[in-house]
């Protein structure tokens, strides 16, 4: 096999058999594959496209190229949900315990932040000492203690993927379903779970812009996860504003425990309730949407899901105190705000802007090795569809540097728009493949 | 200027500024852009396409990548011809003598074989002694001397296409007329050459397997050249059989000398007098095709062609005794006679597979840095359209290897066909692009 021909027979808009699928990642995995001829393939993926049967065979491939987890032992479905990036996504960190506490089993395996989208790892390490990175043996150990863990991708997982996504960030070929579908379950697969719920977001702060396009790769998603016997659905949820009330990373841990103390902004909540409970009937802890529910229902209220967060950041290392109180949690010490400047409604605060805004001011990454500054960040006192009068704070802006603030502030003014009459309600649940 | 954007831009269908294009260039010139993102770039060239203009500035930029040799001090329009490739093609050894002896200066500059399709170089250095490597200043003071040089391309001509030519090669990305026109017509103009005639092959033994696309090769080539300021035209001639009596390397060389002597086959004649008769008038040698003709007639009768050869040989350092003597050039020790099973008519002699034939037998190259055997090659005493009885020799193979011999002959007896009735007769002249 000859990896010039398989590249043209994908240039030339052919199928690829599984054993050239399979030749092209093992080349991926052991190096013997040059980059320009991975990049010459990638390309031609992007413009030809997959079918779903090349996609699953690609993603299983992907998936043998490490090692998959067995958690085969540790009773129950183990179930784990994904969002495709967001600006102000901080549901990971409300699902996790909401979801154990209800009597799930979430081995939960995030990402870091790049470009404008945070990650959940970022944020969880902003609170002092927390570990993500830890041994498999320590996840099980965890996953049978409090039935969960929140942990990052260990080097042994899916190494193809990591080699194919530094080449696609260099080369233009991030953008395709079949690759970004690849990558995603390959990961989620090689976790040893057997049901998964995806958060597909569709927006102007999402990588898909608009519903059809969100779809489109939910479905993809869904078929691959259903081919490799893992229990999966999708939602399709809005992106178009930051989710909740903080973007940034400590000041999102902030927020995630105000929701499970009773305080959370309608929005987050909604986005966090509705996947905590597709994962529960999904995984068949509950029979049905309304079971689930009360279930939710009953672990926020009895507190069990705050407890269950302050389990978690014992068992990885950090300091509980934080969840009591929030002055322990690292804030850059200076505050600009932003403020309205016009009377009428918040009609657009544009995420992929804010988000961008968070990087400058240096809570995300451009690099995967910028550093991030945990304490940096943008509060949201008023929202879209909220009436604000003129010199009202829109934005809290904490910053450290004010070479940052500078880069940030036109990116935030831009972000805002006042109009004299509310926007019509917009939904946040857009659409689901189940 | 950021690659990633570019290869974006491309990837989405966009059309290349001249910036983009020369920061391309560049990037590909001085080694700053890596192979991985040229190979992408390539790729989404393929398949989204380049405009014209495109075209134009990209073969500019390859062209400013070296030096432009400056011919203004010899006298006269200079003019070359350039074919893309055919089996049994060796035009250009009969046509630079002959166009010289006509009063035009040829500075011709060819390539070596590589796939199927044979190479002028390799063809001439089977002259024992020839060298094609000469300075540029030796070239200048041949085509003072004699109106003509048969050389190689020199490092300091259009290095970018140098670079570019080898990653197309292993990325799958070598079919794409505006690449191909571009890497054609950067090394042309760089010679300084005021005309150029164009062969654009057409056939099972071409790279454009149909006249359509022969014709859009050939329009975007002569658009490119017209634009650079090089009077261009196209013709457009079958490629489905070889050309002349012989495959290989010295047996073309001999071929060629024995057309000098007035003992061509009329097929290797009328494509070497169609693309000489152009040459002169578009050189302004002659002024119409009549007088051309006329021209070449008398060149050929008296000898003064032939003679034209020898001279070249002789400053080129080979032995022009080669002329009168055959047995000085190379000749494998062993003949294979491939033998018509059937009465009947020549139909097909398939030139892709007879190139492939002369390839396994050790006179063409898959890599370009395979050795060549110049003494190995194929002679057709039987050609398309002649009668044969059961038995007659259709091929006879000169070989060195029995390993090679068995590799190339399954080849060699899919390649013909005998049939009932003649073919009808297919015109070598198809079209042409002026």
């Amino acid at each position: 096999m000859r990896t010039v021909d398989i590249i043209q027979k994908k240039r030339d808009g052919g199928v690829l058999t599984p054993d050239e699928i399979q030749f092209f990642v093992t080349g991926v995995t052991d190096f013997s594959l040059p980059d320009y001829q991975a990049a010459a393939l990638l390309m031609a993926i992007v413009l030809q496209g997959m079918t779903a049967e090349e996609t699953s065979v690609l993603t299983g491939a992907m998936v043998r190229s490490g090692v998959s987890l067995d958690l085969s032992d540790i009773p129950g479905i183990k179930v784990d949900k994904h969002s495709t990036g967001g600006v102000g996504d901080k549901t990971s960190i409300v699902i996790a315990p909401l979801v154990a506490a209800c009597g799930g089993v979430v081995p939960m395996m995030s990402g870091r932040g790049l470009g404008h989208t945070g990650g959940t790892l970022d944020k969880l390490e902003s609170i002092p000492g927390f570990r993500t990175s830890l041994s498999i043996s320590e996840m099980r150990a965890s996953l049978t203690a409090i039935g969960c863990a929140l942990i990052g991708q260990t080097a042994e997982i899916a190494p193809a993927d990591k080699r194919l996504y530094s080449l696609r960030d260099v080369t233009g070929t991030i953008e395709s379903v079949p690759l970004i579908s690849a990558s995603i379950m390959s990961k989620k697969i090689a976790e040893g779970i057997g049901a998964l719920v995806l958060d597909v977001k569709s927006g102007k702060g999402a990588f898909m812009k608009t519903p059809a396009d969100a779809r489109t790769l939910a479905e993809s998603l869904v078929t691959i996860g259903k081919a490799a016997g893992v229990r999966t659905q999708a939602v399709i949820t809005a992106m178009n504003w930051p989710i909740g009330f903080a973007v940034g990373n400590a000041n999102e841990i902030v927020e995630c425990i105000e929701l499970l103390k009773g305080k959370g902004r309608p929005d987050l909540v909604e986005n966090s309730l509705e996947l905590s409970q597709r994962m529960l009937v999904v995984a068949g802890v509950a029979n049905d949407r309304t079971e689930a529910a009360a279930l939710c229902r009953r672990a926020l209220d009895s507190g069990q899901a705050l407890e269950r967060l302050r389990l978690i950041i014992e068992r990885q290392g950090g300091d509980p105190r934080v969840i009591d109180d929030y002055s322990l949690m690292p804030q850059a010490p200076s505050e600009h705000v932003v403020r309205a400047d016009s009377s009428g409604f918040v009609t657009e605060l544009d995420a992929g802007l804010i988000g961008r805004a968070a990087v400058v001011l240096g809570g995300g990454r451009d690099k995967v090795d910028d550093e991030i500054d945990p304490g940096v960040g943008i509060m949201i006192p008023a929202t879209v569809g909220d009436a604000v009068s003129a010199g009202d704070a829109v934005l809290r802006v904490r910053y450290r540097s004010d070479t940052r603030l500078e880069g940030a502030l036109p990116l935030l003014t831009k972000a805002i728009r006042i109009g004299e009459s509310p926007r019509p309600h917009a939904p946040l649940i857009i659409d689901e493949v189940i």
